[in-house]
């Protein structure tokens, strides 16, 4: 007897999963190690910047109203009464007609409001002391950055949950973050299962593969932002299966199992979750691949069970594992960013469920270009391999043609999108009665 | 006196740097590590995949000639000889109108040539055995993956040079690779120069400001793939800088200073480079900014004297800095990837140089649009932190409309172009006689 499920949208599974999803927390890095994390508070300014007025050029620093009558007939004459060089500073105050040669980032001298650039003065020595002139009249404040003029103390400049790019990088060293507010990276739990698997360094056998499936995962796991607390492979045995995994959810945050949850009659998972006394909150969604992905929640801590498919695995740890990780890492667009690109390759053939394709993104021409990764469907190994990004063919009753618009998820990406939305509403997907058991 | 320097065009300048690039080198890492690392060797498959025939489907096998007399009228039936699950074998052959009941991923056994999944099959119990009927005519090789059908064994699957994604990782697992064989990641040295520089760490100064090009440029040098040794900060004194660099020169693959290559009167990484004997490829580009952006090259090791403004900075190590990195990873695209994008803001004034204008690009209904990053030009720190790209405006006579179509160099990318080409060949960009001291 065939085990019925009842598949639902996938909208409605990602609100299902949502729902559960938890706050993450912070912690403090050495800014050498803030590349690359998520800022869990707001990047304020703790000064001005600049903070103090300051030379944009190599130049003069001089009264501007002394330069009132100078023109190409008359150049008006500065005595240089001091040099300074960025990080120096001088302890002359101007009077009317001194000036200071100043350097690039060098601030202003006392009673300084304008700087004559290296290009508009003529440096002039008479008996050992130097002298400057100008032919150009310069008004309050010419060629001079001004304190605050970047930056007011206390802004906020960069919102939390934000990616750190070498920009903000730069920006947290300029306001004296030595240690970075990062959120803490989420510890995902993993084991497979599957009496199939070999681990990678194992000769084959015949019958068995090597378990691909924990190293994409855990470098899906890496992408996403977390950390993978990997526990390695288990047969499909029940018992070894539940005492495993009851020890594990424990010294995680996220519980990711995969193989085992679709309705073989080796699949142990559901009967896991129903012994652990785990909700399950859907285990049949109208997608493919990845329709038999299964997630519950025990205490508030999610269970992800994950296809053995390969491609089930990928697509379903994306759609439903990823925004949780990204929650916690304080993102406010936690799911996958979503964009519209042209088909590049035809779908002549119809399929009744929404399909997320492994797509190589390009751009052409200024335009987002999709194709499908593997072209032949069984490839599985190398259409994940190419793929940056899953292509969303909305279930019906017909197929898609070369040129026309679709939708696609970017993977490798900081930015993300607030809400999967619509796809979980695709018009025409039809959920048929009969088991597919492809995925 | 001004010293004058003779500025040289874009792609001139990337020819003289790629003229100095060094081979990379393999290293070898456990797959755990190897996510986000770059192929050193191409991996080629050291098996057939699958390595077996395989049932993809829950179902029975069995010898597809004996469902020749089946149709919707007479049921054929199967005598079930065994039951296997994914990482079974059974020692039955099959012979007439015997089945084993299989699993998804299971070994085909000895006989069988097709599989009746479960929809289509009805199971029956007689007198304590088990039986299997089925109303469908089936092909040979119906519902078998074969052996080879993915992959063949020898055939090269990633090129070397390829950054690791979770799919290839997948791979990696799928052939054994253990070890992975990844470029080792080039060590980058790093001194900042500059009497105004106050570490992270310190409160501010008058006059002074904290280092944030260190920052930076080590999250730049992190993201294009590679290490930093960061030696710390130099005062603007030529005894002490001389030391310095000429000492930490010995320890790296490529060496990077930050401010101290203008022609500023504390600006000493010009005499440096000709008291240690350094052959300079260049120390003028005609670009903004960077314009300052000095190259030398001693023994074959290549020395990056970088402006020491923030923009200047970050765009003078991406252009020239970053394709050297990257083709020491074995990439054969190690320039900046470059694409179309429509601009979405004016320029209206004119720039003899050609630009390279800090920018978030984004997609719109399919299309890259790009925005300057900062839109009031004196803010470098905000335009640095939300840049994603860089736009080029090439030098002319005339402005730059919204709507217009311009080029980007993306700077989030691990795919790169083959040659930044010709960005340094734009046609009407002058070079103007007088200097030029904004960068």
């Amino acid at each position: 007897m065939l085990e019925k499920r009842n598949p639902i949208q996938i909208g409605e599974a990602v609100k299902r999963v949502m729902e559960h999803k938890q706050e993450g927390s912070t912690e403090c890095v050495s800014i050498n190690e803030s590349y690359g994390r998520y800022l869990s508070e707001d990047l304020k300014a703790t000064s001005d910047v600049p903070h103090f007025d300051r030379a944009p050029y190599d130049g003069y620093a001089i009264r501007s109203i002394d330069t009132q009558e100078a023109s190409q007939n008359h150049a008006v004459e500065f005595e240089v009464v001091d040099h300074i060089g960025a990080g120096m500073l001088t302890d002359k105050e101007l009077g009317p007609f001194q000036t200071v040669r100043i350097m690039t980032g060098a601030q202003m001298p006392v009673g300084a409001d304008s700087v004559v650039m290296l290009e508009l003065a003529r440096e002039i020595e008479r008996d050992g002391k130097k002298y400057m002139e100008t032919k150009r009249k310069h008004k309050e404040g010419e060629n001079v950055s001004y304190r605050g003029e970047d930056a007011r103390e206390g802004e906020v400049l960069v919102k939390k949950g934000t990616f750190i790019n070498p920009g903000i990088q730069a920006m947290l060293a300029t306001f004296g973050y030595a240690k970075v507010p990062v959120s803490r990276k989420p510890v995902i739990g993993l084991y497979a299962t599957g009496t199939e698997l070999l681990d990678v360094d194992e000769p084959l056998e015949p019958g068995k593969i090597r378990n691909s499936n924990s190293y994409m995962i855990s470098a899906q796991i890496l992408r996403a932002g977390a950390e993978v607390k990997y526990f390695g492979q288990l047969p499909d045995d029940f018992d070894t299966c539940f005492d495993a995994v009851s020890k594990a959810i424990e010294e995680v945050d996220l519980f990711i199992t995969t193989g085992g949850v679709s309705v073989g009659d080796y699949d142990y998972l559901p009967e896991i979750y129903a012994k652990l006394g785990a909700e399950v909150l859907f285990n049949k969604v109208a997608m493919r691949p990845g329709s038999v992905t299964t997630v519950a929640q025990l205490d508030g801590k999610l269970l992800f069970g994950l296809s053995g498919n390969p491609s089930a695995c990928y697509v379903g740890f994306e759609l439903f594992a990823r925004p949780i990780i990204r929650t916690m890492l304080f993102t406010e667009q936690p799911h996958l960013r979503k964009e519209k690109a042209i088909l590049d390759a035809n779908f002549p053939k119809a399929n009744p469920f929404t399909r997320f394709v492994r797509s190589a993104l390009r751009v052409e021409n200024g335009k987002l270009v999709v194709t499908p990764s593997g072209l032949d469907k069984s490839n599985i190994i190398m259409s994940l391999a190419g793929a940056n990004s899953l292509m969303i063919l909305p279930g019906g009753t017909r197929g898609f043609e070369e040129g026309s618009e679709v939708e696609v998820l970017l993977l490798e990406d900081h930015v993300g999108s607030d809400w999967l939305g619509k796809t979980g509403a695709v018009p025409g997907c039809r959920i048929p009665k009969q088991r597919q058991n492809d995925t």
